[in-house]
């Protein structure tokens, strides 16, 4: 279908009246922002503007007389749906990625311009091999080839720095710097180039919201061995009384300075950047500057996943707080829909959204959205990354199973959890599906294992109730979260794919089965938990969200002793915690929820 | 304590003598051949002339004034009994490795010898970039600084070349050599460097025992994208008859004129080294020839993974052959132990390994055993690497656990199984153990998972049993296993570390889970397996081995029903197998192993 409206043709030919001018064949315009992290501010939204696709993740290759549109496999449907097929070819990223295309393309002397703030140094590296081996070249551009057609781009975000003190956070930023200086020593270091918003949130304990349900303000450090810091941030965003922020030993700087300053600084001295998580731009600008660059995932990444004390009772009493918004929400749900549903104005996806939002802000502790919620009824739901917008906002009928995956930041901590609802009595296909999610979820909370277990290991015991069934999930059993902070924190993940990262007590994860059939329904459970000691250097996932797990969808009978006892002592807890906070019109929901299963 | 009779002293100093000749301050002599493997010849045990260390892995930096051994965790304890700790200091490979220990120690300027041709081009480029980091240098040597001042080196061996003909392989070498010239096109690659024996041995369709219990001659290979080969080996290890070999298309040369035809052939070519499992000197001679080197895994090791259907074939049938051994072993030592112990003659575990190869070599099929056999009682068995030496051999008596883990290559597969048998019956800590072994293993064989899962994901499903009375074990669950080929077979392994290699059907693997208590017991249970397509695209690990899986140490009632019925399914799969075919004597012993299951 054409899309006459889209304008991308227009651009698309701006953009290549540049190529001469710029002594290049090509441009490459990835989904990234400078800090290439998964969501972008909307001055950073350029593959959006040039090509009209939406999607969080994605690249443009624009040649002279074609343009490739690179996604991965959960944006094939939407990518033909968003932009113009006549202007754009579609390829996948992940099984025929940017580099691949250039060598089956078999095109020789090709010179493809990037703006090397905006591309990891890994990526930056593959291309620049793949391009010189082809007798060509990947060519820094001085002004960003997007940016100069584009006379509407929004201004880069400003949003106001508060500080986030050492009793929510548990440790003062003059100590983290100096635990990463040390650990900068380890590692034959001098310095680090850190160009990961919320992991410089982290170090210096300020949040920030530059970009929607997100907290770490955009900004760049530089990181010595003493543990002194240049930061690289908008002056502009900080608060008027910076004696509310920690300071001492902090260089403020334009960020404008940055490859500057990492230039001056880099002579004779060993620099870690980040190969996948900070701009080819940094790491080229040590290697300018004399440095040698040590190519090592930052330190922080890994020291920040590490949840201390006052952290992880923020995070514990957070989710008492969301616990009782979504009791809430769940009992007024289940009370509104059948009325709703039979005087023909049914209660609709944007709504529950919106009035599950309003239970969360009725908390003093409550922020904002830790993400955009997916509030999806029926066939919505078997879309594992569907959002509701008005054109797809379906009811929530009396027959409807209804998925809701959503979460809070609040001031101690973010929450994320997922509960699918059946209004109705499930049919035998669903309810044995949901049996086999529970079954799932079960599994992996109540599973001992030894410290240094890695996330790989685990994943599968989510999936193999479905397993039995000869069904699976398409995406990860879990991830990270960060503590008022990312909402999927690296490095630490519960996936089929490797992740080098042992579990120790501290580190904070979600676990996620589910079972989706597309056209018909979606369910996923979702509790988030952290990892702690049981005994003898043996762990466990403890659930962290406190919020009834729906029983009338299951199978009782296909659960064992050990896991009706399990939720058993789960649901006390629940009730426990939530029945004294909750609102009186939910007491009986939430009582009915948490009862014992009958034998 | 001093080792008088270590002449490692005198070896030290004539390998220092020539520091000054080659310009070296220090030399690194690793326990590597040219094709490094697990097994070495008598010829290329240099670390052990050296130093005296007999470990099947680890390396020594010789500096003027001091010496550092590197070995792994399983040889901490050995190495200090078998080196003189006057001359050796012990570093740990796995957590302080050479390169690192380089960087630690501080030095600058320092130039270390090396033989190009013993190294993998991995290391070597580590190290290289760490000395010159510091101002020094890694040196070629020319020649081998071991085999200079070892007088009495015994020759490479020469163990003759025979075919293993299609009838056996499944496939012509001609035909896996289009295939492999296929995927080097799909590589963008001309030229394939191979060195690893066992996938010489596959693509040539040849065998030869050039190492004892191995099955691949030394040689190495340059393969084209038409197929086309250029083999390095020595023509004397060759049949009088050559027209058994399949050598159209093959091109011999001597394995001295490998760099120099490499150097020859690589100009402007792309040239796939194995990074890990070729000698440095290959990849540089690629480079000194003016090619580029892709670094990759050889795409024979993923091509030899997946067996074809004559192979399976033949591991099924070898299978049958080994079941009637390790049956008529068991049987044999059931009988023998109470009265040999009793007349204070005990069997020991020398006699029990000799005894059950006896056994095996019963089979006309039968051609060498395909390891080393752990023939381990009591105490004996709690380290998982013991192999029985006259020093060691430890009785059998009627109160013993016994474990062996044994294996044969057959003319139409290989074969790799553990049993322990307990002589008496067990005390309760012995039971537990044993049932949670049981319970893994069975867990692992009756798991139904996707096609594409890794190995990772499956190996905790083996541990979890032992997990749930907070125990493991220290090394992984399983191995590939080659056809008439290596004893542990790349690529594809069961463990906790990660193994990005996709299960599909036709891999063949082993399945061991094990529980050890030091000074006290060992056990394992091991079954050989193949991938198998169940339905729907999921797959299963089939038992190929067909041995009983002893049950009197068990706790039955802890196993489900669904245990009971798998094991009643398997054991009248062997009993069908074997009955017809153990010793008469073995019968009795076989009809109650492989009994069903009172409930």
């Amino acid at each position: 279908m054409l899309h006459p409206s889209n304008p991308s043709r227009e651009r698309l030919d701006s953009l290549r009246a540049n190529f001469p001018g710029d002594g290049v064949d090509a441009v490459l315009v990835p989904r990234y922002d400078a800090h290439l992290g998964e969501y972008c501010a909307p001055h950073d939204e350029r593959l959006r503007f040039l090509t009209g696709f939406t999607g969080s993740a994605g690249m443009c290759l624009i040649l002279a007389d074609r343009a490739v549109m690179f996604v991965d496999g959960r944006y094939q449907v939407q990518v033909r749906q968003q932009v113009d097929l006549d202007q754009f070819e579609i390829a996948h990223l992940i099984e025929q990625p940017v580099a691949r295309w250039l060598v089956e393309s078999g095109a020789t002397g090709l010179r493809v311009g990037v703006n090397p703030m905006l591309i990891p140094g890994e990526l930056h590296a593959e291309l620049s091999r793949v391009l010189t081996g082809g007798g060509g070249a990947l060519v820094a551009l001085d002004a960003d080839s997007v940016d100069r057609i584009w006379p509407d781009q929004p201004p880069p975000p400003l949003a106001p720095i508060s500080a986030m003190p050492a009793e929510r956070s548990g440790e003062t930023s003059a100590d983290k710097r100096r635990r990463i200086g040390a650990r900068l020593h380890d590692l034959q270091a001098d310095l680090l180039v850190e160009a990961q918003p919320d992991n410089i949130a982290w170090l210096l304990n300020v949040r920030g919201v530059d970009v929607d349900t997100t907290t770490a303000p955009h900004s760049f450090a530089l990181v010595d061995g003493d543990g002194g810091v240049e930061w690289f941030v908008d002056e502009r965003k900080l608060p008027n009384d910076r004696d509310s922020l920690e300071l001492d030993g902090v260089t403020l700087r334009s960020p404008g300075a940055l490859v500057e300053r990492i230039t001056a600084r880099a002579s004779n001295r060993a620099v870690v950047v980040d190969p996948q998580h900070a701009p080819a731009a940094l790491a080229l600008a040590v290697e300018i500057g004399g440095g040698r660059v040590v190519r090592e995932m930052s330190p922080i990444t890994l020291m920040k996943a590490s949840k201390n004390a006052v952290e992880l009772q923020g995070f514990r009493d957070c989710h008492i707080e969301d616990g009782v918004a979504l009791s809430n929400f769940m009992a007024w749900l289940q009370a509104t829909v059948p009325a709703r549903a039979a005087s023909g104005n049914p209660v609709t996806e944007l709504e529950a959204e919106e009035k599950v939002l309003a239970f969360r802000q009725a908390s003093s502790q409550f922020l904002q959205p830790s993400f955009r919620a997916i509030s999806a009824s029926d066939a919505n739901a078997a879309m594992c990354h569907y959002v509701s917008t008005p054109q797809t906002n379906a009811p929530i009928t009396a027959s409807s199973v209804y998925l809701l995956d959503s979460g809070g930041h609040y001031l101690g901590g973010t929450t994320d959890v997922t509960r699918t609802m059946c209004l109705a009595p499930p049919d035998a296909q669903f309810r044995s599906a949901y049996t086999a999610v529970l079954k799932g979820l079960l599994a992996t909370l109540m599973l001992r294992f030894p410290a240094g277990t890695f996330g790989h290991q685990i994943d599968a015991f989510a999936r193999k109730p479905l397993w039995d069934l000869g069904l699976d999930f398409d995406h990860g059993t879990g991830h990270g979260v960060g503590h008022v902070g990312a909402i999927h924190e690296a490095p630490h993940r519960i996936t089929r794919v490797a992740n080098p990262f042992e579990m120790s007590p501290g580190k904070v994860l979600t676990v996620e089965p589910g079972c989706y059939v597309e056209g018909q329904f979606g369910i996923r459970i979702e509790n988030q938990v952290e990892v702690v000691d049981v005994a003898n250097g043996f762990l466990q996932l403890r659930s962290l969200t406190l919020c009834p797990i729906l029983l009338e969808m299951a199978e009782l009978s296909e659960l064992t002793a050990a896991e009706r006892a399990f939720l058993d002592e789960y649901h006390a807890r629940v009730r426990a915690e939530l029945m004294p906070r909750v609102l009186p019109e939910t007491r009986d929901w939430l009582a009915s929820a948490t009862a014992p299963i009958a034998v």
